[in-house]
């Protein structure tokens, strides 16, 4: 079987078959759903009944229509649509399936029940695809999700050609910040210093093959948001996903919703003039 | 006054004046040691008496010579050459001093004795260039050091056509046995999240204007370790540093000395059979 759209010259395992028919997948003992899982995840969820594995990275946060903004991980969802599975996500730095087609050097985190994933590390692992298995679901949700809040906006440091010093400053800090926010939440530090959180987030914020990157790039060299944000561009996730993770944030700490309410509002204030505002901040300790 | 060779085009400010005199340094509140420190670096503490502050990030560790690859930290040797001298490093993500005098936004680590470090702060910070005081002399030394190590790495990865994602899982692997040395040797690791640890790590693995990472890019290309490291090619400090950081952790810690040990040894092991080596280790938890 070949996928000549997506992975053109690629043989895919005899073992790997495609279908339209959502029964093929109630029949399985696990079910990966691939892109875009925040458009339609809850319908999805409700029609299938068996453990989840994510294939793919992206949204891990449910989108407006079925959680109202309430920043809700994916995982959430599928327990309250399905509560008979056993969910399951796989995350880390891969910004293209090709690497992976093309035995490329791989390596990503597949979080779930510990049993769970280390079956499924067993089944989906091979020489140069190398999942670990972790126990931490919301620290993986939550590393796949606000990495790219933090692409755009690193991106749109570049893009206003503020240099690598400030991009590589605001990664650190976005990495510190990512950290305060999982211990609100319940994430380990393990995870988010792992492959999903920290390596993800390096990926996706200074790679311009990234969405979320390229639209910061994009924001920051003076395109606007609503052009960049229209029917037919690429979709980047981080724009929902930032309002999603201040709600969440704010659920839980107001502090910390404050502090990052300011940074993840993308287009509300003028970017020529929040850069003098937060140079002009007191110096600080680290 | 003008610095024509490495500032084209830049006014210094009316307070800088240049010296070639080690007296004027004597008398000064604070002297700033630029480029290459591990290079006689025990000569010139033992002439001058004042605090110190390492304009420059480069080489925190003693060279061979003055410590004989002990792994000293370069503050450590400081304070065996001038003990009444008060050590502070100056450290952070910054590749290019020009970006500084172009007043591109910039914000690095100044550790010392949190009062020096203070007042360090107060004299060297201005609109665009923000220094965070640490009393952190370990850790900010430590990531200094060890970054140029990992970058070489991460440029091996990349010459080698191994692509982002393999690049950004040894960058985040690289972080955490960064963090794991760190808490071995009393460093906070609020340090080493912050601007002169991962802030730099992940500029110097990522950009190609880096030396180290581009030696480490040559190499995984091909080209001679010896040629590159031939007299009159850019310096990549990480070569030296690697076995001070070995030698450091196997004094402290003999299991990470072995894991570290393989990593650091640069040219020993060919590329081509160490990859599949490393792809073939069991597969774990995170």
């Amino acid at each position: 079987m070949r996928n000549a759209f997506f992975l053109p010259g690629v043989a895919l395992p005899d073992n790997i078959a495609a279908t339209g028919e959502m029964a093929a997948g109630r029949a399985a003992n696990a079910v990966a759903r691939g892109r875009r899982p925040s458009i339609c995840a809850g319908a999805l969820f409700r029609r299938a009944r068996a453990p989840y594995a994510r294939a793919q990275r992206r949204s891990f946060f449910a989108p407006r229509e079925s959680s109202a903004a309430s920043g809700k991980l994916l995982t959430e969802v599928l327990r309250e649509c399905a509560p008979g599975a056993e969910p399951a996500i796989l995350s880390g730095p891969v910004l293209s399936p090709r690497d992976v087609a093309r035995h490329l050097p791989t390596a990503v985190t597949i979080a779930a029940k510990m049993d769970v994933a280390l079956r499924l590390q067993a089944t989906l692992g091979h020489a140069t695809f190398r999942p670990y298995a972790s126990d931490d679901l919301i620290g993986v949700a939550l590393g796949g999700a606000a990495k790219n809040v933090y692409a755009i906006a690193c991106g749109i440091v570049a893009g206003m050609g503020l240099g690598e010093s400030a991009r590589a400053a605001l990664l650190a800090r976005s990495f510190a910040e990512l950290c305060r926010l999982g211990e609100k939440l319940g994430a380990k530090s393990e995870t988010l210093m792992g492959l999903s959180g920290l390596g993800d987030l390096v990926l996706t914020a200074t790679s311009p093959t990234s969405r979320n990157y390229s639209f910061g790039l994009a924001l920051g060299k003076g395109s606007p948001r609503d052009e960049l944000l229209r029917a037919g561009q690429p979709l980047a996730e981080g724009v929902e996903t930032a309002s999603a993770l201040v709600a969440r944030a704010g659920a839980r700490h107001r502090a910390s919703r404050r502090r990052g309410g300011r940074r993840y509002s993308f287009g509300q204030l003028a970017l020529g003039r929040s850069l003098p505002r937060l140079m002009a901040r007191p110096l600080k300790t680290e």
